[in-house]
Formats: structure tokens, sequence, C-alpha cells
């Protein structure tokens, strides 16, 4: 299936394969998820989508649910990539509540979770990951912290983590509403200054 | 279109309804929003399972979204209506921790999530008649526990707020995983007493 000129790898099942097909195929995958849903998703779209055939899909990608599980992992663009970066807990909380924000983002997590009733592997794939890389980063600043003294000394650094996650829980069910970067910042620095942050 | 002996009342444009149809119509919307989603569920199929014509569902709701809706507001069952409910901090959190391990519960409100890209009005739907309510009585037994001295003079009640708000989007991020009662009540106990809550 290599076009000429194409590098071609190793399958592991033993197939030639396209590295320039296998990303045009996840980035369908991707774009069509958060488009249309998991649901609303077959494999015949993404193959239109990514102008390959069906069966090159097929070859790769059993099912509908391993090709959107290899198109959360694969995800290596703006909407996924730049998740919850910095190296203080401000400049966390800045970026969380920027990523929050997006509109794009914010559908891509809605449809994953609203993915999960019958797709369950998918929200695993997606928590595993990528939420829970950041959020074990997020972790070690936060002990960092806690050993810095911007916390209260017996501080669980779980309990931040938490705080972070559950922000993407109420941001989620304010879908109609825009929400602001700003906004979002505000409510996750009101709540860590009642846990005590002081930077 | 009302049955003999049944209960007639007055539509909103006049027509005669039975109210064992809609509610008959409205506890299959909700049951297949749970099962299938609001992109798999279906004037039709609605009507199947509440075993009316097809007409009879469209003479009260002119879209699927609004009938969603309708499903939505009308829901009086376990699944809907046993809400964070209590009239203690202790018993709200033990409350809420109950409800968010509930499958059908967490089902529901990723299915409400899910629709929110394609139909944002039901997420807006949901949380106002459905959310708001409780996080106000929330919020009032909040600002009733901070007078008591239960946490520091200057918390404020919209923290409180935030952190149960929260916990769903935490809890659905595990979907697949089984979450007890016990689980998510331990976690919402530590961000209290993080924030300072002393009952």
């Amino acid at each position: 299936m290599a076009e000429p000129g194409a590098v071609a790898g190793v399958e592991r099942h033993g197939r030639p394969r396209d590295p320039e097909n296998d990303a045009a195929i996840l980035n369908a995958a991707l774009d069509l998820l958060i488009e249309r849903g998991a649901a609303g998703t077959s494999i015949e779209a993404v193959a239109q989508r990514a102008g390959v055939a069906k069966l090159t899909v097929y070859r790769r990608w059993r099912s509908k649910e391993d090709l959107l599980m290899a198109a959360l992992e694969h995800a290596r663009n703006p909407d996924m990539d730049e998740a919850p970066a910095g190296r203080t807990i401000d400049e966390l909380v800045t970026s969380t509540a920027e990523l929050l924000s997006r509109p794009r983002f914010r559908a891509l997590i809605a449809r994953v979770i609203g993915a999960s009733v019958d797709y369950p592997k998918l929200v695993t794939a997606y928590t595993e990951r990528y939420l829970r890389p950041r959020l074990d980063a997020l972790a070690e600043i936060a002990r960092q912290a806690i050993d810095a003294g911007h916390f209260p000394p017996h501080t669980d650094p779980g309990v931040i983590h938490d705080i972070l996650a559950g922000s993407i829980g109420s941001v989620l069910l304010q879908h109609e509403q825009d929400v602001t970067a700003a906004q979002v910042e505000s409510r996750l620095q009101a709540l860590l200054r009642h846990i005590g942050y002081r930077p």
C-alpha cells in the first residue's frame, strides 16, 4: 500500500505501512470524533476524509473503537498537546484555564465523555495516555510547591489534583455559555487560596 | 387523542392531551437518551418505546431536542430526583457521593455532556432545571455552615459549590472503573477539610 517515495515502516502484523497515510487517517478520525461524536463517526467516513481506501483503514485498525483510541493517542496537535504545562502552580493554572476555554478542546472532552457509555475503553485511553501523565506532572509540581512553603505543610497533593481535574466538570456543564480563560483562572485561584495557597 | 377515561388536560396549543401518554413518552425519551445518547435517539424510537403513534409525539414536541429537554425537566424518577439532598454539609456530601456512584446517573450526565456539542440547549436545560436549584440549595447550606463556624469566616460559598460541581468531572473521567460512593465521599471530605471544614 506504500506510495512510491513514501517512507515505509513495518506494521505489527508485517504489512508495509505508509506513515503519511496513518497520520492522515488518525487526524481525520480525531476531527470526526470532535465534529460528530463516536457514534456518528464511521470507518468509511474516516477513510473518505483522509482520502484513502476503506480497506487501508481496516488493515491497520480492527474496529472503530481501536481507531478512535489510536487517534487520541496519536494526537499531537494544538488541541491535545498544549495541555496544562508550566513549571509553577500559577503557570499551570493559567495554561489549564486557557485550555478549558477552548471550544475545540471542550468539544473533544465532551465527545470522549459522551462516548464513554458505548465505548468505555475510549475514556480510559484518553485518561491514561493524555490526562494522567499531565496530572502526574501536576502532582509533582504540587509537591514542590508544598515543600517550598506555598501551601500549608500537611496539604495533600491529591487535593490539588482533584481541584484541577474537577475544573473540567464545572466547565463542561456550562457548555452553551462562553467561558473565558480569565473566568476559569479566577475560579481555580479562588479554590487554591481557600486551601491555603500563598505563592 | 385522549383515551376514554383518561384525564384530559389542555395543551399549550389548545389540543387535548393525555397525561398518561405524555409520561410514557417522556420516560421513554429519558431511557433512550441514557441507552443510546441524543444522536442515537429518534422521535420514532421514542414513540415505539412509549407505545404511541409518532404523530402523538410530534403534536406535543416540535423537535427531538425539545422532546429531550422536556424529558430532562419532567424526570421525577430515582435517577434524577434523588439529587444531593440533606440539611448539613455532611449529609450533602454523602448523598452527592451516592448519586455520583450510580452507573445510571453517570450515564445520563455523560450523555448530556456528550450531546452538548450538537444540542447545546440540552445541557443548559439540564443545568438550569436540575443542577442549579440543587446547587443553589447547596450554597445556602454552605452559608449556614460558614455562619455556624464550620468553615473559616471568610470562606466563599462559591468555592464549596465549585468543589461539589467539580466532583462530577473527576468521576466522569473514570467511567470505566467502578467508583464507589465511599471513594467519592472520602475525596470530597478531603477537599472540604483542606478548605478548613471542621464540623
